[in-house]
């Protein structure tokens, strides 16, 4: 039997927003490899194996999952939202580079509906024009570039999407970036805090950068910012297709 | 009856790829309102009624399909990939800014895989860092606002993703462009040309941007720049999660 690869995006947590392309690698699944929220969503079933991951070990889990396909398993690696984005494409790659003897196994990278697209059809289109994606953590990169990224996009006028904006272990990063986007954009650029979009957590704000506070994000919340001409009409918040 | 707009993304082409919340949508319309090519993709059916428009009617396009959900239809209006990013959602809310009488209406926007993610799941994973996405026609903004939003792009080491790289009417200034990221980025960084992801014209290329060529996009051509640790692996094409 020929193992095989393939990381799935889960989508940001309805079961409506996951691909029929991705339901159908769940099903022929053997082996279902994942961070433990990500993996409990999946249902048991006779044939399959579950193994659930700690938080930052990505690496490791990638390995192991590319070890379980070459012995013949048909392995799902999950990520929540999209896995090219801020999940586990990229640690799977990283993986396989150190294993060459695996660089021809079958695998397959799906496509999941990434937390700012989910977020953005929520909150009506603020990333409607240009914009940047920008992981606000610094496990895997020095702070400094965050800061520099996130000037650099104001100067750009990019609407911007913060992913994993705060966490328990550096909660003052946060605050940072907030001082550095209000410098450059002013207190009336609209921010949106979009938390555990499509669950029944799910908590939408959008308000003036001049009233945002560091705790209003948490490490399961979206922020976006829109660029200089997003605004309100009615209850939702959108960036017009044209600038000037 | 109470009339609502759902505007809909169905993602890149393959049926595959719509999510269950759109194909439920779908099911439930009285009129599908979109651009020929994407209405074309809904299948007939008795009680509803397709409504195809020509590209760059957007705004026309908006406000019909507002005025018939405000007479009681359950209009969806469909984008190709997601609706937010370079696509109808913008458009609707440009729209119903000029019809004050019509904001209390039921109106929902439904995510989709977006043109970048397909692309970027098809090559491996191009964007597994932070990235930007920049819709390189000049129809609603000068030229120069997207030379220089390169070039700041550049500067961050972003990725980058480039929507509408091409077309007939503006044959040189992805050349411009081209240029532009040669002298910003060098001539060994990597560019990646994703046609029609998804379809059966699907055609993938990544080479050197020394390599590149401006014959090499065209309208349906999704263009991905790798950032400066973008490397291969075996077939695949992928971007650090760490930086330095």
């Amino acid at each position: 039997m020929s193992g095989s690869l393939v990381i799935a995006g889960l989508g940001p947590g309805a079961e409506s927003l996951v691909t029929p392309e991705v339901s159908a690698a769940l099903a022929e699944a053997t082996d279902i490899v994942g961070y433990g929220p990500y993996v409990a969503r999946i249902p048991a079933r006779e044939g399959l194996t579950l193994h659930a991951t700690d938080n930052r070990q990505e690496l490791e889990r990638a390995r192991h999952a590319l070890a379980m396909a070459a012995s013949g398993r048909r392995v799902v690696v999950v990520s929540s939202g999209d896995p090219g984005v801020f999940a586990m494409a990229a640690a799977v790659f990283e993986a396989l580079e150190g294993m060459p003897g695996h660089h021809e196994l079958d695998i397959r990278v799906l496509p999941g509906i990434t937390a700012m697209l989910a977020a953005s059809g929520r909150l009506g289109a603020p990333l409607g024009h240009d914009f940047c994606a920008i992981n606000l953590s610094d496990n895997l990169k020095p702070f400094a570039l965050v800061e520099r990224r996130v000037r650099l996009a104001a100067e750009a006028d990019f609407a911007m999407a913060f992913y994993n904006p705060r966490s328990m272990s550096r909660p003052d990063q946060f605050a940072r970036v907030l001082d550095i986007l209000l410098e450059a954009c002013g207190p009336e650029r609209l921010i949106s805090f979009a938390r555990a979009v499509s669950t029944p957590e799910e908590r939408l704000e959008t308000l003036p950068l001049g009233e945002a506070r560091p705790e209003m994000a948490d490490m399961r919340t979206l922020v976006l910012v829109g660029n200089a001409a997003t605004r309100r009409v009615g209850r939702f918040v959108y960036t017009p297709r044209s600038a000037s």
